[in-house]
């Protein structure tokens, strides 16, 4: 029987498109590090999705899409505003304070949601040299917490931001589940609301592994090459990125995916919502269900099942869904936890 | 038709063994980030390979393997000494530096190889703080100029470090190749020789991404989950490292891979090596084959031919052969090359 | 007229019998970078100060102290804790971060004051790769909010630190006023509290420049030399900075500076604590006095004396007061102010 | 007796009216961390010295000016080409590439100076991601080995730099013994060479501690003050620096200290020139004599003078000549020199 859990995205494998894809360019020689024509192709396409103007670069894990995006737009003085429940602060090891040199600040939220007045608060100390140099916010969409900021909200921080001259990074490791749930394009989150440089996720949704950094205005992508490269981000066998990037954009798959993982989230928060003993603690909008259930509860189901704690005082989990999950395995996974909210 | 040149072993695929193992572990939910039934199977056969007192760790790219070798065995007030041919010296954009901190001194060799007598000279003022402390010397088998180290080199190499306290570290991207070469086991060129780090390299030999970081004191290693994760180079779908590996190291791949493409580089200057105005620069023992030929044929035998100039001024070339190169791709390559420099 | 203000206690200049000593030293030549007999007695003396057991180095600034102390106790996959209000958060313009590479997790307090409960929040994600991990406790004594720890405050976050494998370091950069607060030894505070590594301030407190970094375990100390040049840090007319610390310990000048300033914040706070409009915002325990006071009152009081607005929101300033500020310096202040209050 | 010897400059003491400077601007309080008008008054002079179109920053020693200078100039990806003999070689313990993360590319030479010819080696690879991209050519005036360059020559070195997009930085720890041996201005050397960036010593030549960073370009000196800090160079008590270099710039001081110092150095080469035994090794230009002599009479004679063996193997020694030597040093110096010479 084939297992399948719900403690993360990535736990899912790759998207028989995709390895379809991988099989397909398996032929020949083709030169290394990015000098291919699937490369091109898969440039291009991105190119067609957030604009002309804009310039991509692949590199292998959204942890490294992350860094480097902040890298190429930061000096070491310079200090980034982040949720506290961000991947660039609780889940990198550092790295974005390693490889930048950067302050990293973060800021308590509710839902993993930053607002102008957060990030207000951070803003002052300009040209005081003593002080971090305020120089980038860096929002989740979708969050850490499954939450979904609206296409007005980005473009509320993005104008804020601008305005104090301050850039904005987007960490888009789920950019297609929130486009999924929201309806609209992966530019109008983007290219149209004023995200500077996007971290663009392919891993969490389907993908072997490849993610890419997207830059809305070409200058700042300048020097971007030797940045990747110094940051050993530079695949030699690019044409499997591309690979699976071409086939992730062909057909809007990556929507299909994000749609489908959502879907399953959806139905995961139906199943368990009114289960005595369950409390929701997120509201719902992309691939995961944030919950509070009995302690008791929590460890008897992590024996059949891999998902995470998220918070131990609060008894709070998470569970993701992934393109690959089916109706099946909720309804099998939410009768068990009804079960063992029963009989406790 | 199916195009392969001589520009590098990592313009060639995936050999269809490792791909078919992808294939096959690509179904249900594993725990992501290694802690899965697979990976722990590759880091088993890498223990046996280079004994079970090692350790093991998977990173992408074989630049992060030399990076993060050097970084867990040094402080940033430490020197690195290499040849200044090294991968880590004229390759990696400087991470080296960049990650470690440390100063990198090069030597330069006629063929690639350091020797006792070139490294005395870099150590020296240990205790003055000046001075950056000598702490690593980093070897490169089979090396960039594809000339292989004697067991018995490695080992005086190894005894003299270890007799100043300087540690060594073994840039293997190619130490496939070598033992190919040398007819003797991957353990008798690093565990049985001293060297304390070793860069496993799989990529350039016929994986399609992936390489090992592998520690024969595991005092060395303690932390280095921590420094593979801050330098972004944790994978989240390690399974499908992990089944390369297991795909690389079963029934000896690795080693059939490393010599086809050593037979077809002995091929390819057999071939070559008497051609009027063709002069074999360095001793062919791995799979690259260096040259020198008139300028105006490498122009044209590029037009049809991916392949690198390697020294400008010497009109040098450097043709890699890899596990896919056939005997007639060499001799279709060699005939051209052949009338190219009769005509001119 | 000699111009005396409140901004800082780094405003003031060199106390005379510390720039006697340095006229004192200035003839003939001696060895650089601390290999003479005046740094080797400056050392001694720190060594009869904090312990036999101590080992302790110059460098030329405070910054440069903690940075180096943090340094010497951290790997860059470490993370530092401290309050919001520290040094090393607000005003080292990511010192800390750039050299050691190590994330710093701020945390806001009423008083500058770290205590367990708020350390606990932060000890967790041992062991987990993702998470930077918890490794130094940094408190500062005074802190930058004028208050001080007891010793028993210091004895408790110490052990708790200690039993989570945590070390304690100490921004000491006003010790000397917190021991003269206290009535009690410089080492009753570090040494018999368990502090591991101390920023011993001198600057502060009458020096031209100069501090110490105290290790209370020697091995912490092994490679720091290497750290302290590599760090820019090591003064190559080292009997210099050796000399003012020599005049700063002798017949316990530091504390007879500190009392001093201390007294004198203590006549400031006595001055204008029934003030009308005036409300003092910090308990008066160092060399500083925190105030809120009408916002036109400080416009027009910083117009003939400098300090500075510490909350802009609030409306609080910050009154430091220094080894060389007179009763004088006080009545006339306080005496404007008292004016400026009656009169808005 | 007072004691001087030839190990180097800085182990002298302050210049007389550098002290009385010093003892002058301490009465009163001013603002910290440059914001006083002896900075003001100081850096003017600076710009009186260099030119109207430069900006000045004091930083604490020579190491920090060289290291600041490179950071401000470079990216990460950058490469650094300097003399194998240059003091960000080999006497900064890695501090460039720490905090620059940069490549630093040595090249032997046999008296410290680069020519085009040497540094042409090393400007290759420009655009191609996997190469270190030369960025900047460091030259030391004078050298480390005491010779030094013609007007001329750095002019030539400087057009070369630039016509391939390379800055020069200067090394001018020395800079005055420079001058003053050419009979030229110190701008002569500098701003109208071309020089990018300057590291201006004031250490070596009777101050007490402090140096002076100088860009002839503003625009590279943006974002400098930001990081002088971070690097931990910025000085509270700035007044003191200033002082140092107002008394250093009034009359010409620095000439004259770096003239007397020059002049040693040539009595000293002239007294020992001819002694049997004694061979010049290099042109005695600044205030250095480089000279091989026989083994054991170096072991005596450092029984009574401190001086460094400059060369093991060649049994060469360097003497430094400061401000502070005089005649009857030199005479007693070389008087027993010659003895152990003839003695031997």
């Amino acid at each position: 029987m084939v297992k399948r859990g719900f403690a993360s995205d990535n736990n899912a494998g790759i998207h028989p498109l995709i390895l379809e894809e991988i099989i397909k360019v398996n032929h020949g020689h083709t030169i290394a590090y990015g000098d291919d024509p699937y490369t091109e192709r898969a440039i291009q396409s991105l190119k067609d999705t957030f604009g002309d103007h804009t310039e991509a670069f692949f590199v292998f894990i959204g942890t490294a899409a992350n860094v480097l995006s902040l890298d190429a737009i930061t000096q070491s003085y310079h200090s980034i505003i982040c949720a506290e429940t961000s991947h660039i602060h609780t889940d990198e090891c550092g790295a974005p304070e390693k490889f930048t040199g950067c302050k990293v600040l973060s800021i308590p939220t509710k839902d993993g949601k930053l607002t102008v007045d957060k990030i207000k608060e951070h803003l002052y100390g300009f040209g005081f040299e003593h002080h971090s140099q305020p120089r980038v916010v860096s929002i989740t969409q979708s969050t850490e917490l499954g939450t979904v900021y609206s296409v007005e909200e980005i473009k509320v921080i993005c104008n804020y931001a601008h305005e104090n001259n301050v850039l904005v990074h987007m960490d888009g490791a789920r950019l297609s589940n929130a486009a999924a749930f929201l309806g609209v394009g992966l530019n109008e989150l983007t290219t149209y609301t004023g995200i500077d440089v996007l971290s663009f996720g392919g891993t969490k949704n389907g993908m072997m592994y490849g993610e890419a950094v997207v830059f809305f205005n070409k200058d700042l992508a300048n020097d971007f090459k030797y940045r990747r490269k110094q940051a050993m981000q530079l695949a030699s066998k690019m044409r499997f990125i591309a690979a699976q990037f071409n086939a992730f954009l062909k057909d809007d798959l990556w929507l299909k995916n994000a749609r489908h993982a959502n879907k399953m989230a959806t139905r995961l928060y139906n199943n368990v919502r009114e289960i005595p003993g369950v409390r929701i603690t997120q509201k719902v909008q992309a691939n995961a269900v944030f919950a509070a259930i009995p302690y008791e509860v929590i460890r008897m189901l992590q024996a059949e099942y891999f998902f995470y704690v998220w918070n131990e005082e609060k008894s709070e989990v998470r569970w993701m869904t992934s393109f690959d999950t089916t109706d099946e395995d909720i309804d099998r996974f939410t009768s068990r936890l009804k079960d063992l909210c029963k009989n406790r």
